[in-house]
């Protein structure tokens, strides 16, 4: 019998699907499931850009060009100029999501063998690309205990050799939602300047930042014209994961020409996806204003609820839709699990992407759990029923409630 | 300046597209260019199909199952079965177009290092994906001599070592159109079984076949449980390359769940596009006659112009919709991009792909290219008015034209 690659075995199931059995069990049973494992917003797609795919009226599905739709380019390049990025339309490849926007730069930045840093935790499927490139991710591990902010150019430093290739961040953090101010990114800009790497940073929540700190993009730091790479992605912001669309941008010519090669091997990116992103982007701006009005609120709610659990460790997210947070529990493995095998409050329960899978370091996650608060308030204020009702009855709690009693009935 | 990854450079940029700023000078120009390069159909996309996207009323565009949405490959159960081969939804994933399934059935099967055994001239993309994946392909020539018949089973036992790890075959043959019978699959079958290899078949262009010769899947074929995995894709089928949905069959269980893991990374296939392929599953079987009928008409145009031409080489494919021919020329790069720089007849011109792009072994094609003949036939007609002046006209004609005139006008 053939063998499958040793590649393979080094690709992780994703952590954040790996529950989904026991899940659709639990629902098997009867049991009301919140998802607030997976970023997957329940906010609708934009029906006006819906019907501009309904009605685009295309007589033949052809492939576009590999780099993406002109009349796309052109509505980013406009998008992008609106937040004091100047790109050109041949500085943009419309990749097929924002993973394959990571996936596209990695085969273009990396060799095997070679290294790349990224802050932990982080996004999982960034682990499995760089398997994919034969290049290793060097983590660098941010705590909560720190807001999860980037650690010191100096501990950066210490990790860099001859192997280094490029600094991966992710901002606003999946899945910390910690936030990058422009000194952390001028700070990093130079280090990669002082050792020749690539930057890459994955914006994909640029749009969800809630704190008085205004939002910088990797693409206005002066004078990294050869080492920036920004990802982008209109899945979270115009709630359309399904569409399939992301981009890469960099002033990089050469980067931009070798993401262009291996792009022209998967020949195109959607055309369906391309016409909604473009209608998308015509939207008024009080669209966006709209959505991360809820999220805010969202987020609130679920600060609060967090707060009001005894020894739950919380910390305030300035971006994304996503809080990291440290619970009294043996293993966030294990209670994930249990929430959906063994635990139900009222006929529900919630499901969470365990900590340990969004870090390098072995270890690490034991007591954290991600909360993507992609749902709207009843259901979030429910979800946090159970989860208040569920530290409670956890047999592998850590702590005694000693704290007040829930008010989930109030 | 951050220097990019070293497998890049070994990536070339798709022969199939190079020559595209040349097409565009042309029409730039004025002149009227027709592309018989590329596997795009000018068949329209089935309207009622398109027609069920646009009345899909999907509030949220989510990300589906990384394996596919379950009615669709429920639905492609029951294609397979009608084609008698029997198979289970857990044994279909869906894929971002046959090239993401190329690419996944790749990395699944492939090391560094490793080796797959390919007929050339072959679909010139297979040595990106190939290189992606970190392996290597061993190209085993078809002649226009044999009628791009399958080389001898001793043949490809020659190319066999300990690196070996799979065989690829694309039935039909893109780019020569060549079909492999029964016989054909069931000897290479016993091969892969004796010398444990993966058999990968592209099969995308398994519904055109215009001979007497029935089209056998490798699912079909006794005992390659293990080893076979076939490619699909609806892009040729239902005129939908824009949909990028392809799916990848095998009843390989592990290398079904290597792939998945690659598939979970990206998270899943275009929502819509799998909207569109389910609908167009329910086309009834006239329509695909229809499509088949349209293609062979086009066949019979192409092979009696292409007979018509003095010290042209054609061939009669039976299946895809490609011809490979040898022309009397000295280069097949130089010609096609003669044919867009320098010539016109009538404010007309054509474009096809050089023969050089389909092959590994250096220096073969170049007498050779391929004609894909996706128009309608009065515009085929015209292209081939194009190609028999042109022919004439080159000045890198390597025979004097002592045949008889050219009928184009009559």
């Amino acid at each position: 019998m053939p063998k499958i690659s040793i590649r393979s075995k080094d690709i992780k199931p994703s952590p954040i699907r790996k529950l989904a059995s026991y899940a659709a069990a639990a629902e098997k049973r009867g049991t009301k499931v919140y998802y607030l494992n997976i970023g997957q917003p329940d906010i609708l797609t934009p029906e006006v850009a819906m019907k501009k795919v309904a009605k685009a009226n295309i007589p033949i599905l052809t492939y576009l060009p590999s780099k993406g739709k002109l009349s796309y380019r052109k509505k980013l390049v406009e998008y992008y100029s609106k937040h004091d990025i100047q790109l050109d339309t041949d500085d943009i490849l419309v990749s097929t999501g924002a993973s394959e926007g990571i996936f596209l730069a990695f085969l273009s930045c990396l060799d095997k063998g070679d290294e790349i840093i990224v802050p932990e935790p982080f996004y999982a499927n960034y682990h499995g690309f760089a398997v994919m490139a034969g290049a290793k991710i060097k983590p660098i591990t941010t705590t909560i205990k720190d807001n999860f902010a980037l650690p010191k150019i100096s501990h950066f430093e210490k990790l860099i050799n001859k192997n280094t290739k490029a600094i991966l961040l992710c901002n606003p953090n999946n899945p910390t939602g910690c936030m990058y101010s422009k000194k952390d990114l001028e700070a990093i800009g130079k280090l990669v300047k002082k050792y020749d790497l690539f930057l890459i940073v994955d914006e994909v929540y640029r749009e969800f930042c809630y704190g008085d700190i205004p939002f910088h993009s990797v693409l206005q730091i002066k004078g990294l014209k050869k080492h920036a790479i920004l990802i982008d992605s209109i899945s979270k912001r115009f709630s359309a994961c399904g569409a399939r669309i992301g981009c890469v941008a960099t002033r990089n010519k050469e980067v931009h020409a070798s993401m262009l090669k291996y792009a022209q091997l998967r020949l195109s990116a959607p055309y369906m996806g391309q016409v909604l992103a473009e209608a998308a982007l015509d939207l008024p701006g009080k669209y966006l204003k709209g959505v991360r009005t809820k999220y805010e609120r969202r987020r609130a709610v679920l600060i609060e609820r967090l707060e009001d659990m005894p020894n739950v460790k919380s910390y305030i997210p300035q971006g994304a839709f996503y809080n990291f947070v440290e619970l009294p529990i043996d293993d966030s493995d294990l209670f994930c699990q249990w929430l959906l095998e063994e635990f139900e409050y009222e006929g529900q329960t919630l499901m969470l992407s365990p900590g340990t899978g969004f870090y390098a370091t072995e270890g690490l996650g034991k007591k954290e759990v991600r909360i993507a608060y992609v749902l709207n308030i009843v259901d979030l204020n429910l979800a946090m029923d159970c989860l208040e009702i569920a530290l409670e009855e956890y047999p592998g709690r850590t702590t005694k409630n000693k704290g007040k009693k829930h008010s989930k009935k109030s």
